[in-house]
């Protein structure tokens, strides 16, 4: 809410610190006199604020810059020292995670290839977890005592928190509390979150988002969501549940969607949607080139469609495509809806898939009413397969960065206060 | 864009004077000692803004409030007469007016009916307007010497604040540089804006949005539109564009829509579709119940669908119906995206309308998931059909509110800054 905290001296403090280690997030090192400029504020306050951040450690010298007359120019940073996450993020066909630390570095990622889709006991799926977090440490070489929070993004939603719900593309995590798991094991603060939010959150921090007041953010695969940025902040609705694109309906009384209801685009269009039609088709007509593509016994993947239009297979290309114009009148009814000066599409679905990424720029042009489409830059993540899991330790290192000790809003987010 | 501002004791100032005027805004009058507490400031700070405002005249001596023991506690309150605004709305099948005052308080109300989708000498046009603003301030005992601004909601949008697009549904407004009219004609700071828009900013400072952090408001009637608030503050775009739900798409290769697409759900469900389809049915078949309600030559209209249907036309009944489904499903699609804690319907669709609105009702129960649905309280308006021309008079009112001289930031809103 506006006006929400007492504007006093120590908001004022908080105010401009905040506002100092955004400049240093969103544009890297610079001096205090380029500091005093940006801010607006003297160079006393800016000397101040700088040995503030420089005794909490939050950030360091760089380096000094040679000027063309007088002392030489000391260039400031944010510290990555300062503090490390691990994100992890849990698709429908693999686990990704990293490492990140506090100036936004990727020290580390990881990743396997798990079909989560199918039936799995809880405890090996924690396993699986905990290997991957002994590997990246070690590849860091930190230890857990360095990490200073956990982050794990779901294909779904959480209850405070914690509980995983909406996870149909990983059936064994329904309704299992993740955080008290990993916050037991590791005994640290653990924040769980939505795979497409946290997408965005790295767009926001780390990609073509740092730019942008407000900009949406589709996470196209196995299934399909969205992030919504809104003046440089995470937009997640009131129940945490924000984004579902992937649940609206283009076509009343369409093909039924693994949610229950009908003509969802989820049901059209997404990669567990393409799977089981293409699967079907397969077995109809092991003749076409799609068969030969995918091994026996295996489903037919996003992968081996894009393989087989390549290879000529016509179906395959139609299905794509098919698909491609489905997300794409997903995506501009979201852009009529918002507005958003920009869009980024990413996901695994876009990977190498040329048909798909055709069909929906085309069809956003085609269905978008020009006067709206002209406002809406449409890019391509370049962040990649590892920005949900980037996204979620983004979401710890923004607690580290929101969370100090004179936030007087803090006590008001309890789900946050009580993240540990 | 978040800390955007130089966070000096000005600043300070400016936060904690206009939480105070949030405060009187949402809550009406009260003691020093109530905004004290709500405030977190102390009795000093308080005492310092209080006469601040009472100088500006911008809060006055309501009255005194009797105690148990000690001095009666004086209560403070917005001072209605600190300005007043003149707000418009031309919808497609009438004009309507009134003039707002600082407090919010609706000085007085006026309308008529005119067909502005048929095509219309824009002086015949701007000479209804100048009529009704006349009439107005009569009612009012006002003069223009008393009117602060002129506020009005179009149909559609505005470029620069001024010349309207996208007003399908008042062809003779197309392109017209409408500020530029009534700034000249009543040398006032004018600003335009989309009715649904401006709706929603009636619903957020006079509605059922007072009490949300984010809500969306549906605009139903001859076109499709919809408001949206997010943090209390009315949510545009990047043009000044969101909102246009009318125009996203629920049946791929659906019906031609008024914006050249195809299975909009304006063309599916807006007041104008329905006109069309039924007229068309109504000339076919003279025989039913619909053709005896609407008068020779007259085209059928909402109005006369909802007679019909009371008195047995299953035609008529199935048409509605069929709208309020269209509209549910856009509805649905909007909650999905933003769940948001508050959905308010309104517009002239809905008047004494109970099949469409049963329909929308239904349909966004029956196609939301539920934990996404259970999160949303879904509402009519009980402003009414004044609530575009409200929302005009306030973005003016607004105007006044945000722009003061100590503002740093008003320099950077060219558009606001130039209004007259």
């Amino acid at each position: 809410m506006p006006y929400s905290q007492r504007g006093d001296q120590n908001y004022l403090k908080l105010y401009n610190r905040r506002k100092v280690l955004g400049i240093f997030r969103a544009q890297g090192g610079m001096s205090r006199v380029e500091l005093s400029r940006q801010t607006g504020l003297d160079k006393k306050s800016i000397t101040n604020i700088t040995k503030e951040l420089l005794d909490k450690q939050q950030i360091r010298f760089e380096r000094l810059e040679k000027q063309k007359a007088g002392r030489p120019k000391e260039i400031l940073a944010l510290n990555g020292g300062h503090a490390r996450c691990i994100g992890l993020d849990f698709g429908g066909s693999h686990i990704t995670g990293v490492i990140l630390d506090f100036a936004g570095k990727v020290l580390c990622s990881d990743s396997v290839e798990v079909n989560l889709r199918e039936p799995l006991d809880p405890d090996l799926f924690f396993s699986i977890c905990s290997l991957m977090i002994d590997n990246l440490l070690l590849r860091a070489s930190l230890t857990m005592a360095d990490i200073s929070g956990i982050g794990i993004a779901i294909p779904g939603h959480s209850v405070n928190n914690g509980q995983a719900v909406l996870v149909e593309n990983i059936p064994c995590l329904k309704n299992v509390d993740i955080r008290r798991y990993f916050r037991k094991k590791y005994q640290k603060p653990v924040l769980v979150g939505d795979c497409s939010q946290l997408m965005a959150l790295a767009e926001l921090h780390l990609g073509a988002g740092r730019s942008a007041e407000s900009f949406l953010v589709f996470d196209l695969g196995l299934g399909i969501g969205c992030g919504i940025v809104i003046n440089q902040a995470l937009y997640t609705g009131i129940g945490g549940k924000a984004g579902e694109v992937g649940h609206t309906i283009v076509q009343k009384d369409g093909p039924p969607c693994s949610c229950g209801r009908r003509g969802c685009i989820e049901s059209l269009a997404s990669g567990w949607a393409l799977h089981a039609t293409a699967s079907e088709y397969v077995r109809l007509h092991p003749e076409d080139v799609l068969a030969k593509t995918a091994a026996p016994g295996e489903g037919v993947t996003i992968k081996h469609l894009v393989q087989a239009a390549a290879q000529g297979s016509e179906y395959s290309a139609r299905l794509l495509k098919n698909a491609g114009e489905f997300i794409g009148i997903g995506i501009s009814n979201a852009i009529s809806l918002l507005n958003p000066p920009l869009v980024v599409l990413g996901g695994r679905m876009l990977m190498d898939n040329p048909i798909v990424l055709d069909a929906i720029s085309d069809t956003i042009r085609r269905v978008t009413i020009d006067v709206i489409y002209q406002d809406t830059v449409i890019s391509v993540s370049s962040i990649g397969a590892n920005a949900s899991a980037i996204g979620a330790a983004l979401q710890n290192m923004d607690r580290i960065y929101q969370m100090e000790e004179e936030d007087p809003s803090h006590e008001k987010h309890p789900q946050r206060a009580l993240a540990l």
